[in-house]
């Protein structure tokens, strides 16, 4: 069975391979796979972010093992949760909401079974003597009931990630939720929120403000236009995304995670 | 079977693991290893240098993909192909015909048959939609011509590796290839032409310029000479390299990728 | 069977890739995972210390493959080992002591068998040709005393982590050994001795001197005290470790590897 792995413990350290031991000491079977551990640390938003575009791609059944974890030491709670045929375990730190958008788990536990966990429990590294062991159990098929008591979503803390919103005016607010490698600026703002500001006339009917730039309807793919002017496209999370032909639009635009993005009608 | 993983997605996103979970779903037998995911964006011809050096020391059957593709989402075609033993996939931009070097593939055709793919295809991550599917069905066996119909050498894109050339003064002239992590500096010599400069001779009896230094003869190893003088020694990929004991020849010499090469007779 | 990889190799290039590839080649059923490959270029302490408190947390058996060599291809020893019902692989530079700490191996040997090796071995790739295939084959269930002839700790290089040591004052003086991603500074105190200190008494009943800063007795977690003061807890390795609350201790205290760290009864 496979779980996936995303931390904050970047790689130069061997936390990571630490958890790895852990849990092949348990499953030996287990198929790890790494998300990314380059997360700056404790940034959930993001984590919370990528999950969300990640999970689905997995086989039904995958341990979801997310660890950005501010709390680690403090009574903060663990969660394991089934949600869309899939497993997670995170900290009760508003990350799995968001990763599951507006699907509702079918089960969700408070991880509370001590005797899953390596002795003597670490206060600094939770990662290694509690998550690592429960994602391992649950690789091996552990029901959720096995590992803590029941807990429901208004237990738990909820998600900060905002969506993009409609202005009075008929405008479409978003911002950017990321940057990736490439300098692609993936945003908020959902296809299909820009497909109804479109209203089924074809692009560019409508225009997309990014810093002091603006960009008119949407291209195909990334090798459209010029490396002078930035272009706009569905981005492969089903974004509006900003990129730019062979660079990178965070580079050429200057802005960053947290820019307004503002879509309208073009006059 | 194993597949190996070679682009220039970078492990801070979450990209790579994706690829990961669609082969997973596919083939949940599959073992993949990571060749590098940290190839400047669009290198190609570093692409194709990691992988001529790398995929014969995979076993045979093992199915090497490589995504390192500005047209992604354009109508450039995809490559598969069996070759050595080992079986290939990647864009058609020359990434190919450079590992191959002077081989010729047993069998090669273009990725076409959309079957096999993710809908909807993404115009922006067809490593996720297209490579990864098709990857996990080649190691699961499949047969490439249930994959696309078959192309030949001469229709699809060439090589841009160039090999290092004789002068008419009898010069060898070569450049600098690839800059590894070690500040070695790898050279397109290759040891046979370095082999028939020296003519049997025992070195040094040849001279190597690069840079405004000289370096007589070859080292046996990186622990020889002094932390001040740079060394010319057999690498690794059987081509000529430059080191320096205990140090980077790169900074110490001042050049990088691209850096001219002369060996000559010594006078 | 398990094999743990940790190298100074970077994962820029492909060499950390064509290890696993040899691997592969000999045991298709061998489980990699990687501890780091960000080592410092002959960084042989951090080494020492990373393996040291990773290798009890994989299973029983488990081959540790430790490659920091900055005297590949001289006539430096190679050194195959059983200790602690673990395996290890390592050039004889004093990384393997470090690592078993005060425990004796049950069994050494110095690599000699050629007949595990790739042919021809590369004089600047000893990880591909000599240390991938034996740990392939220590992962295959070989025996030691296939691999070579058995040597004695006093026939190897001696371990270069100091421990911290009490001054006649009745002071501890330790340093800091590594830095980890988050800015965490990990001493060479060993909470034993912080015990012996306290004698049983609640802290703060002592107090930590580090860079120009003063702390007063122990945290229980990270989440204590605020981001402007540095706090000191018992830390994963269970060595005393210096942090700060959603910071980097090393940036706020200017402070790195090797800068002493100093406790003292409180007056």
């Amino acid at each position: 069975m496979v779980v996936t792995l995303l931390t904050d413990f970047g790689t130069r350290d061997e936390y990571v391979g630490v958890l790895k031991g852990v849990m092949l000491s348990i499953n030996p079977q287990v198929v790890m796979v790494d998300l990314s551990h380059q997360l700056a640390p404790q940034d959930i938003v993001t984590a919370g972010f990528m999950l969300r575009s990640a999970y689905r791609y997995f086989p039904s059944g995958t341990v979801h093992l997310a660890i950005v974890d501010p709390g680690v030491g403090t009574d903060r709670w663990i969660l394991a949760a089934r949600c869309n045929h899939h497993l997670f375990l995170a900290p009760d730190n508003g990350l799995l909401p968001m990763v599951w958008d507006k699907s509702t788990p079918d089960s969700m536990v408070r991880v509370d079974n001590s005797a899953l966990f390596r002795h003597p429990v670490s206060r600094t590294f939770h990662g290694r003597d509690i998550f690592a062991p429960v994602a391992a159990h649950l690789s091996n098929g552990m029901d959720l009931e096995d590992i803590g008591p029941a807990v429901t979503l208004s237990q738990i803390k909820g998600s900060e990630i905002k969506g993009a919103r409609w202005h009075p005016s008929g405008e479409l607010v978003g911002e950017i939720v990321r940057v990736d490698r490439f300098g692609n600026l993936i945003t908020n703002i959902k296809m299909d929120q820009v497909g109804r500001l479109a209203d089924g006339a074809p692009p560019p009917n409508f225009e997309i403000w990014v810093g002091d730039c603006c960009i008119q309807g949407l291209a195909q793919n990334y090798a459209e236009g010029s490396p002078q002017v930035p272009l706009a496209l569905a981005g492969s999370h089903n974004c509006l995304e900003i990129a730019l032909r062979g660079g990178s639009a965070a580079k050429f635009l200057g802005v960053g995670q947290g820019a307004k993005v503002n879509l309208k009608t073009r006059k």
